[in-house]
């Protein structure tokens, strides 16, 4: 329950690294006027790769610096630790937490015209079975997920270019393999904050495997969404009011102004470093 | 120096991960009677990416690890780590300390004909230009480096067959790049421990781009001759007496059970957890 009295105070997001400041960008188009309080914990990034009880200790340390920043809510964007650490998380917090997950699997169900539904993301994120769980409140949904480790690293070396021989390479094996276990997939997640700079290549790749439209979702548009009902607040009011604040953290900063531009969608103006 | 009373202790390796097991390979090779501490701080993995400070202060939490369980000697088969943090290291050891920079430098050394030399690493090693001073002990010599930041999943996928088409693409855009700098390299070093299992895509493309033959050489062989001249050891001593014992610890557990024997060359009976 957020309080009026609570309506100046920011919003709070935290992720692995840089690959959230997509939802941070979807947050300040539905709710422009809000203050943004932002942490990646790029010394320890990635946590795709980490056992479960790493990647909840870490998101705690995470989620512990931005209530300490007396935030009203928390998201989490990174999918990795909404799908290992949420119940952690929501149990540590006076605010409400909103993760990656749930918003994500929505997208997917409003979007899915026969009920096959693919899912990629990193090795924890496939291997928690969130989406499934999320997936499984409509039992006519058959889901197929995938770990996709390269995606992170060609999004970050700015290999993104739909006719990049490199990223079609890279997306032809995994969207193979994933059309193998599922031919009929129609509606595909991007069920991590990265792999919304590969959509071009991953959607193209995707409706080639096939051979006709598969709808390509993520979680960002959505989380923004949540936030916007949490804060019950009404249809987006661009432009009424002042721009909100945006403050960026980091644990490490190493290439973020060449890096964080492409995933926010506007400058950056700086990161404060922080030591959690 | 190592003291004869010392001489029972074991030697101590550690790395951002698991790609330092080429050096324990390489270490078990020449020492067998060796007992081995390894290390791997998979939970922070990768150091490529992160910043000079941060990599020093994660180094100096591994080495206190393993001085903590009493080695003799300190090997740092992380070529980031080597490139950032080798002086503190030293200065907070009381045992010698081996980085992998300048045994790789040496085999560079000894192996280019014409003194055109190419480094490929991380992010980390070629920003702190180590191997560069390294190699300038003979002014002869021209220097190329790149940074291969999608080498390291590549190995972690397994995708390392010489005809892979995704590891041939990705090798063929980075040698690519790095053969532009100077088209005469005839000596590759392979300065992240991920990269021999790269080996054979990397030596096909680089000869392909050269046009003719180009040495490629790694850090695990010449580190593990560096440890036996500290060690003041002779000629390899195999089968004279019991094999070492090796026992492996890592910071998180995901996967090691299937990446580990790739890197080690022979199954890894555990490893234990450890916090740092």
């Amino acid at each position: 329950m957020v309080l009026v009295t609570d309506a100046r105070k920011p919003i709070g997001v935290f992720d692995s690294g840089v690959g959230g400041l997509t939802v941070v960008r979807a947050l300040r188009a539905r709710l422009p006027g809000e203050d943004i309080v932002y942490l990646g914990d790029t010394a320890r990034v990635p946590y795709g790769s980490k056992s479960p009880r790493t990647v909840e200790r870490y998101s705690l340390a995470c989620q512990a610096f931005l209530l300490a920043r007396d935030v009203k809510l928390v998201l989490i964007a990174c999918n990795t630790a909404s799908a290992n650490a949420l119940p952690a998380l929501r149990g540590a917090s006076p605010v409400p937490v909103i993760g990656a997950v749930d918003p994500g699997a929505e997208s997917a169900l409003a979007a899915t015209r026969d009920g096959h539904i693919g899912v990629i993301g990193t090795l924890g994120t496939v291997r928690s079975g969130a989406y499934e769980r999320a997936l499984a409140a409509r039992t006519d949904v058959r889901v197929s997920s995938l770990a996709c480790p390269l995606f992170v690293p060609l999004a970050e070396e700015g290999w993104t270019e739909p006719d990049d021989e490199v990223a079609r390479a890279v997306a032809r094996r995994y969207l193979g393999e994933l059309f193998a276990l599922d031919p009929a997939i129609d509606t595909l997640v991007l069920g991590c904050t990265h792999y919304p700079l590969l959509r071009g290549v991953i959607t193209a790749t995707a409706c080639e495997l096939a051979g006709r439209a598969v709808a390509v979702v993520d979680s960002a548009t959505a989380m923004a969404e949540a936030a916007a009902r949490t804060l019950r607040r009404g249809p987006s009011a661009l432009a009424q009011g002042e721009r909100g604040q945006l403050a960026c953290h980091a644990t490490d900063i190493s290439r973020l102004d060449e890096i964080a531009p492409r995933f926010l969608g506007e400058d950056v103006t700086s990161f404060e470093l922080v030591d959690l």
